[in-house]
């Protein structure tokens, strides 16, 4: 149950957005900035990155909706992202798409977990600065949500069709701006 | 070394702001709103929960300058911030306030470590709703910042005077908006 009174028909984070609608503005802009706003990462490969660290942080309602999210986009779909999920080594990604996803993980442990050695890597697969500077806030920036949507206690549904349908919403509508 | 090529003359958060300014807008925008909005917590206690959590996460930069920020605005100033960063049990603050910054350093942690008992110790002693959604939102929102501020390894200044001068700025003009 949730620690604060929350509408009880809404999941997640959005049972704390209709509560705060003033944090909700800056909290999906930024979602959107970063998940859908112009960029050389795919909208399905900045969906992966949000999936792959809130499954790290074990949120259930952010990895549920954001691998759906990243099902509905990403080429290859739910395999692929189940399997980035499971593991970055042996996922059937591109090895730049690796590279980024190891910087992400680092970022989730804490910040001075990106190493040098790691950023190289990325760079040699062909990674922009652009691309490492969105991956580690998309890494950041979930561990915000993850935190806040589990640190009040919001409702994670239990039904698998539950995030398949907050996938297509969020593939098709975004965050709101 | 930044781990991006940013602007050497700006330390912290404030040179990957400079270097996208696409997201520089709603993160300013959520610490504004977070950290200097209409709140029953007083600026000084909502700039010691931003310290305290920076200070967990060990982010110099950010602990350093949030720090400063509350040593401005908090009634008792900098030997309050600092025993509170040092151990919220023997710090001189209300009973209230230590168990906002319980609940803030277990939403560092993990948001499942925000326990009932947490939450109901900090209503006991006159917690409201808001005041625990925006000290998890502020505690989350730091989990943020640092792993932004450390996972591109940004300058931060080794002189306290540096930051003693970006708290007298962040008191004096919060968030820029």
């Amino acid at each position: 149950m949730p620690h604060i009174p929350l509408d009880p028909q809404l999941p997640g984070i959005r049972a704390l957005m209709a509560y705060r609608p003033e944090t909700a503005v800056p909290l999906n802009h930024l979602a959107q900035t970063l998940l859908r706003g112009p960029s050389t990462l795919t909208i399905g490969e900045r969906e992966l990155i949000a999936a792959v660290v809130s499954n790290g942080n074990e949120c259930r309602f952010c990895h549920g909706s954001h691998a759906a999210a990243a099902a509905e986009t990403l080429e290859g779909g739910r395999p692929v992202v189940d399997a980035a999920c499971a593991g970055v080594d042996d996922a059937p990604v591109s090895e730049k798409i690796k590279a980024l996803l190891r910087i992400a993980l680092a970022t989730r442990e804490t910040g001075r977990a990106v190493t040098e050695e790691l950023v190289a890597a990325a760079r040699t697969e062909g990674a922009t600065d652009l691309e490492l500077h969105d991956t580690v806030l998309i890494a950041a920036a979930f561990c915000m949500y993850n935190r806040y949507v589990d640190g009040l206690a919001t409702i994670a549904p239990e039904d698998p069709a539950a995030y398949e349908q907050m996938g297509k919403v969020l593939a098709a509508e975004g965050y709101g701006r």
